[in-house]
C-alpha cells in the first residue's frame, strides 16, 4: 500500500475532511453527511408509506439512488484515507456504512433484499459520532459518566429482572396455559416482560383468578422495583452534580480544599486565595 | 397613534386592570378572566358531547357568544391600551387570544370552521400567567429552575430516545412487516415509542417470535433508561433543596450570607466569623 | 348530657378502649376490629363473585347481619362514649362508619340498595389509624413528614399535568374526531389522561398519522415529566435521610454539633462526649 | 449417622466441592451447574413450543433425563455431603432442589404431572447464590444494603397502595358493573391495580363517563405516587454513594477509619488526627 509522497498528502487532506472536524471543511462535511443521512431515512420511510410510494415510486426511486451514490463514494473515500483500511471496514461503523451501501445493488441479483434499504436508519448512530466532535454540548458528557459509573449495578438490576420474568413467566404458563393465550413458555416469558415494565400491551392477559393474582403481585412488583434503576442514577447524578459545586483549588496557606466557587478568602484560615 | 394626555391615561388605566396585578381591580379582572376561560372550556366540552349538544343546543350557542363578545373586547383593550400593540399581537399569547375568538365569526362565512372553536382550551395557558402574577407559590418558581439547570441533559436524552425508536421502529418494520399491523416505519415509529415509553395501547403488538424478542429488549430499555431524566431532575433538586441548608448566619463585617458550616473566616472579605 | 359520676367513669372506660390504645383492652379492640373490616370486606369480595353467591347465598347473608350488628354496636358505642358526639359523627371516619353499616337496614326499605354494601371497603382506612396507634412502624412518619414537605411542589405538578391533559384531549378530539373512537372532549381528556400517565389501555387510539405523531408527543412528554414528582420525593426524602446520620447531641465542651451516631470523643475539641 | 473417620473425609470432600467455592473444583463445579440448570430451562422452554416438541420430542425427553438424573445425583450428594441433612432438605433451596428433580419420576405414577416440569425454572434463582459465592461484584452487595435500609419504608408504601386498590376496586365495581366487564369485585382490584401501577392492560376498561373520571383520578394517583418507592431508594442510595466519599484517613493511634472530613480529633480514640 505503499504511495508516493504527493499521494499520501491527497489521501491526508481527504482523511481530515472526513474523519476529522478541526477545519471549515471538515465541519461543512459533517453538516452535508448529516443531512444526506437524515434524507435517506426520509426517503426510507416515505418508501414504506404504499399511498406515497405508489404515486412518486420514479422520484423516490432515483433519490434512492443518489444517496446511494453518495454513500458509496463516502465509503471508498474512508477506506482509501485511513491509514489502516480493515481496522475501519471491520469497525462498528464501518460495517454499518457498508450495511446502508449494499442493499441498492444487492437488489439487482437478489429479488426482495430492496427491503434492507431500512437498515440505512442504523447509520443515524453517526450522529452521535458527529454531535461528540461538534462538542455542541458537555451534559452528554456528564451523562456517560454517571452511566459508567452505575453500569455494574444497573446490570445487576436487569439480570436480576430477568431472571425474576423467566421464573414468573414459567409459573404463568403453568397456571393459564395455551387456552387463555399463553401457547408456550417464551411467549408467557415475554408477557411477564411486557408486565413487569408496565408496558401492558393486552394482547395477551390472564383469565384465571389465580393467574391475575400472579400478574397482580407482578405489577405491584414493577411498580416498586422501578424505583432501583432509578435510584442508582439519581445517587450517581447527585453525587457529581453536588461535587460539581466544590472548587477544586486548595489553599495556598493552610491546603484545606472544597472552597465555595465565588470564595476570594479562605474560609479556614482567612488567607487570600489564588484567583 | 398619538392620543391626547387624557386619552392616554385612561389607557394607561385598563392596561394597569389588564396587564398588571398590583391594583385591586387588576386581581378581579384576573380572577374574572380566569372563570370565563373555565366557562368557555366546559362550553366547548358539553358541547362536544352529543347527547348533551341535543337537548341545549340553543343555551350553549347563547354561552358561546357571550364568551365570545367578552374575549373581543377584551382583545380590542389589550391593543388598545399596549404601547406596542404589534408586539402583542404576534406574541405567543397574543395569537391564543385571537385564535380563541375567530372561530365564531369564521363560522358565519366558513362552514364547518366552528370546531376550531375548541382551540380555545388554548386560552388554558394563561392560567400559568396569572398565577405567576398573583405569586400565590414558589414552589412552582423552584421547579421551573430546576427545570432550567437540568434542560440541557433532558434535551440530550430526548434526542437519544428518539433516535432509538427510529431505529428500533424501522427494524420492527422489517422484521414483523405489514401483515402483523407495522403497516410502514412511520407507524412502527410510532409503535417503537409507545413500547419504549411503557404506554403500551396494544393496537399493534408484535406476533413473530423474533419481532416479540426485540419488544422485550426495548421494553427493558425502556424501562431502565426512564431512570435517566428522573435521576437528572432529582439530582437538580436535590443539589438546590440541599443549599437550602446553607448556613444562613452572615458575615458581620461585609454581610455576606450562605457561609458553609465550617467555615471560620468570611470567603468573601476574610474577616473572622461569629462562632 | 350531663350523667352521674358513675356513668361518667363507664362511658369513660369505654372511650378508653375503643377510642385509645394504651390499655391491654384497648389494643385487643384495635386487633378485633381489625380482623371484623378485613371479614366483612372478604366477605362482600366473596358476594360479588356470582358462582360463589349462588352457592353460598345463605351463609354470606348470615355473616352480612353479624358484622352489620358488630359495626352498629361499635357506632353507638362511640357516640355514647365520647364528650362531643356530634363531632365525631360528622368526623371522616363518623360518616365512613354509618356507611358501612346502614346499607343493611337501607335493603328493606329500599329494593337495590344492598349493593352500597360495599362502600364498607372505605373502612379499610381505619387500618392506617388504628396501625398509628399502635405506633408499629416509624418509616410510614417519615414518609409522611417528605410527602407534607414536597406537597405545594406536587400541587403545582399536577395541575400542570391536568391542564396540559384538557389542551391535548382537545387537540386529539379536533384532530382524530368521533369516528376514530374520540367521541366528545372528555372523552379525548381520558385518553390524553390514560396516555400521558403511560397507562395506555388501548381502548382508544389514534388512527391518523397526525393523531399519532401527537400522541407520540404525548407519550414523551409524559415518559419525561415522570421525573419531575420523582425528583421532589427524592430530593425531599434524601435531605430527610442524610440530616437523619446526624446525631443532634452538641459536645459539652466546644458545642460542636453532627457527631457521628458512634462517636465517643468531640471530632473538634477531642473531649469524652456524653454517653 | 455415625461413620469411619475415611468416610466422613470422603463426605467433606464432597461438602466442599458442592457446597464451597473456595477450591479449583468447586468453582468447577458452580460453572458447570449454571450451565446445567440453564439447558435445563432452555429444554422446557422448548418443548413448550409446541411446534418444535412435535419435531424432536425424542430428543428433548433424553436430554429430560439426563438432566433429571444430574439433578438427582447432585441432591442425593448435597443431603450424604451435610452434617445436618433435614436442614437443608427443608431450607428454601433444598425445596426448590426437590421441586426441580420429582416431576420426571412422578409422571410415571401421575398422568399430566410432567408440566410440572416447568417448576425447574426456579432453580434459576440459585444463580444468585453462585454468582454471591463467586464475589464477581461488589454492585449487587451495596444495591442489597439500600434495600435493606428502605425495606421498612417500601413495606408501609406497598401496603398503602394495596389498600388504596381494593378501596377502589370496590368503588369501581359499584360505578361500572358487570355488564362494563367489572364482574366481581376480585376482578376490580385486579383492574385497579393494573391501572396505578399504569400497565394498562385495556381487556377491562370503563365505559361510564363516572368510571373514567375515578379511572382518571386513579392514574394520575398511579403517576404521582410511584415517585415514592423511587424516592426511597434513591435517597439510601444517595447516603451510600455520598458515604463512599468519607474521608478515608484512619486514625495512627486507633486505626478506626471513616473521620468526618474536618474531625481534628478521633471520634473513637480522641486522639489527634493527621493533618
Amino acid at each position: 500500500m505503499e504511495k508516493t509522497t504527493k499521494k499520501i498528502s491527497w489521501r491526508e487532506k481527504i482523511h481530515e475532511i472526513i474523519y476529522e472536524a478541526d477545519t471549515q471543511e471538515g465541519k461543512l462535511f459533517d453538516v452535508i453527511l448529516l443531512v444526506v443521512i437524515i434524507a435517506s431515512i426520509l426517503l426510507v420511510m416515505l418508501e414504506s408509506v404504499k399511498s406515497f410510494d405508489a404515486k412518486f415510486h420514479e422520484y423516490l426511486y432515483i433519490g434512492e439512488w443518489i444517496i446511494t451514490i453518495f454513500f458509496s463514494v463516502e465509503y471508498i473515500l474512508r477506506i482509501i484515507s485511513i491509514k489502516k483500511p480493515l481496522k475501519y471496514v471491520l469497525s462498528f461503523y464501518g460495517i454499518i456504512d457498508l450495511l446502508a451501501t449494499i442493499p441498492m445493488y444487492l437488489s439487482f441479483i437478489l429479488v426482495g433484499s430492496h427491503s434492507l434499504v431500512a437498515l440505512r436508519a442504523l447509520r443515524l448512530l453517526r450522529v452521535f459520532r458527529i454531535l461528540k466532535l461538534a462538542r455542541y454540548t458537555g451534559a452528554s458528557e456528564k451523562l456517560k459518566l454517571a452511566m459508567r459509573a452505575s453500569k455494574a449495578k444497573i446490570s445487576v438490576f436487569l439480570f436480576f429482572v430477568i431472571i425474576v420474568c423467566i421464573i414468573l413467566g414459567t409459573i404463568m404458563y403453568m397456571v393459564e396455559g395455551a387456552e387463555n393465550g399463553f401457547t408456550n413458555i417464551p411467549k408467557s416469558i415475554y408477557w411477564a416482560i411486557v408486565t413487569l415494565t408496565t408496558v401492558g400491551f393486552g394482547d395477551i392477559a390472564p383469565q384465571t383468578p389465580l393467574g391475575q393474582l400472579i400478574a397482580s403481585v407482578i405489577m405491584i412488583l414493577g411498580y416498586a422495583i422501578i424505583a432501583i434503576p432509578t435510584g442508582i442514577v439519581s445517587s450517581e447524578l447527585t453525587k457529581s452534580t453536588l461535587s460539581e459545586d466544590n472548587n477544586t483549588q486548595s489553599c495556598p496557606t493552610c491546603l484545606k480544599e472544597k472552597h465555595k466557587d465565588k470564595a476570594v478568602f479562605c474560609y479556614n484560615c482567612g488567607s487570600v486565595l489564588n484567583p
